[in-house]
């Protein structure tokens, strides 16, 4: 059976991969007294009169609400609510398996932007915390950014959560091979939420860290090409790179961009490039090509084509790309600080944590491992002292 | 320590009475790709191509959302969305501990009538059944009212759990008294949700099943007192009760409507009747004091006055009316029969399954025991029959 074959059997036979249990065991009715009626109208009372208090008395201060409204689902597109809750399920167990955390499925009929962000100010109270997942971009942007000040952090894990894993693995090819972020040339093939995310993380100073993360030189391409002045076609979020990407203006296709090139990061197309590809690239150039499943170039061929270090985003490779490195983490640690978001200098910091999680770096090791269970705790302590000292 | 104390104790120690829990351990890379990317694309695929396998592959079928704003909780009154939380995760608790259905809190931040419509239909597609909680009369009519045809079931509990219950606490004083319900003269005190919804239950003609619990003679009274044809200020959900109750239109006070009463049911003000207020009531009645935590009148002092059988809504007293007996067991057979809506006929199944789930009917009890286990898998099965034979 192949992994699909496998992955219906599994889903056929538990029915629902998560449940919601009982953390007391209601044995007799002084159970039922205290838990419900009439004793739980003591926690009601101290929480009416003293908000805050929500967090001592219920599951608040470790629940996540996975909200999704199924219109981008992994690569599948947009496949409607229901079909995207096995993805959301999913998401939770992550999240429990990784940080202890709890997290609730919701997924929405309706993709309208005004309807979700109202949806999401009104469920809030019984969250810590909101994932944006699978939402399709444009409309990604817009809903996280007007639903950062309801008090929780809401954090999209499409844009995030991969730019840090990105981030971390640039860092640690920088180490490993003494070059500077800052001389980097770096092309990103893909224009959706990751790649946006992935240029904003790269090409941005963090004022409360150093500078060497700012990457001077950045082309973007989407479907049409590299994202120039010149193109009439771009939307809104597309124009407002060119503030920092491309500064030269360069035209032409992604195989235009990626001559002379450092890193190559796909967040799109599967079977892009083959070796003599990565032979116009610069000497010992990073690849992480982490279209899902079929990545935009397979390791082998990207090693025979000279690159040093190559990534995917899947589990059957080194250096996979996988935000479970990040979101369990950041979550946890902005909860355990009641963060009411999550900012830069916390992504900064949870990228800096998974970076300096590997004892030994080596080609075959510049990120850690999926399963490596001390991670989600590296970073969530590193986001907590962020959020500490801010 | 009293009550309130434990519970605060309670809710301190667990932060959070329920949790999320993986159902399957991942304890590896190949779980994750079975349970997340890329093996979970498949049962997405599946749903996407056909919607009704939601059921076979999500937590959807075994799954209640328990939507509340926070308006009417317990007796406390509108004290919002975040201090109901704790009422709605002991809710939830309930559903796990009687009929293993994992229940989760949807606690809003509006009180908007469009704005609580609005998002239940949005958030449904992850849930089988909708539990509406704790909002307040009239709203409550019109919100379940127009989310009945969502697909799945929407059910508010403060009107039909305790309904239900009323309904088969009477079906046990007529066998026990050999009453019929239809000769009997019952006082509601009380016009709120629940209170309504016991007044419509037991004037109600069931087209499926027999005419005896038709009660002819019902008077409803509110805080103002007997609902009659002549009061200026009745909104119009206790104006549609004139339809039906108070038929020879007798004005006044409570203690005018329960002379010469056979059953009295409170639902509303605690310490409302003594002794001598039961003497001026018919020979032998039912006294069902479910204002909580104090009821209207104290068994001992009932039982003083002549009451033939006292129920409550207290756990220390025999005949505790509670709706945990009916609300577990009429989900459960709902979402085994894959029920669009709950309808009336399920209902008074629900009673009568109730009703009939006790041996040995006596004075001290006409309901069964709360804890008792086999009552909601009884009552699911009564639900589920009437289901399939619709």
């Amino acid at each position: 059976m192949n992994v699909y074959d496998k992955s219906i059997e599994l889903h056929t036979r538990l029915q629902g991969k998560i449940s919601v249990e009982n953390k007391l065991n209601i044995q007799g009715t002084e159970d039922l007294t205290l838990a419900y009626s009439p004793g739980v109208a003591a926690p009601c009372i101290k929480i009416y009169e003293d908000p805050s208090k929500v967090y001592d008395y219920t599951i608040k201060g470790n629940t996540v609400a996975i909200v999704s409204d199924g219109s981008a689902v992994l690569g599948l597109g947009n496949i409607g609510a229901k079909a995207s809750i096995p993805v959301m399920e999913g998401k939770a167990m992550l999240f429990k398996r990784f940080a202890g955390i709890n997290g609730f499925p919701i997924c929405l009929e309706t993709q309208d932007t005004e309807e979700i962000i109202s949806i999401v100010k009104n469920i809030a109270p019984v969250f810590g915390g909101i994932n944006l997942e699978d939402i399709s971009s444009p409309r990604c942007f817009e809903i996280e950014e007007r639903l950062q000040d309801i008090g929780i952090p809401v954090f999209h894990d499409d844009q995030h959560g991969t730019a840090i894993v990105v981030l971390a693995a640039m860092m640690n090819f920088c180490k490993l091979t003494g070059r500077k972020m800052e001389d980097l040339r770096v092309v990103v093939n893909g224009a959706g939420a990751a790649g946006i995310a992935i240029s904003k993380y790269i090409a941005k100073k963090d004022i409360e860290t150093k500078n060497q993360r700012i990457v001077k030189d950045i082309i973007v391409c989407d479907s049409v090409g590299i994202i120039s002045k010149g193109r009439a076609d771009l939307n809104s979020v597309k124009k407002n790179l060119l503030e920092f990407t491309n500064k030269e203006n360069f035209e032409g296709s992604i195989f235009d961009a990626i001559r002379h090139a450092d890193v190559f990061i796909g967040v799109s197309k599967a079977e892009l490039l083959n070796r003599n590809d990565i032979r116009t690239m610069e000497k010992d150039p990073l690849i992480l090509a982490l279209a899902n499943p079929v990545p935009e170039i397979l390791p082998d061929e990207a090693y025979e084509g000279g690159a040093f270090v190559v990534g995917t985003g899947r589990s059957d490779y080194p250096n996979q790309v996988n935000n479970v490195l990040a979101f369990p983490g950041i979550f946890l640690g902005a909860l355990r600080a009641k963060a009411p978001r999550i900012n830069l200098s916390m992504k900064f910091a949870a990228a800096e944590a998974i970076a300096s999680g590997i004892q030994n770096l080596s080609r075959d090791q510049i990120i850690p491992p999926v399963m490596d269970e001390s991670i989600a705790n590296r970073v969530a302590d590193a986001v907590y002292q962020v959020c500490m000292q801010s």
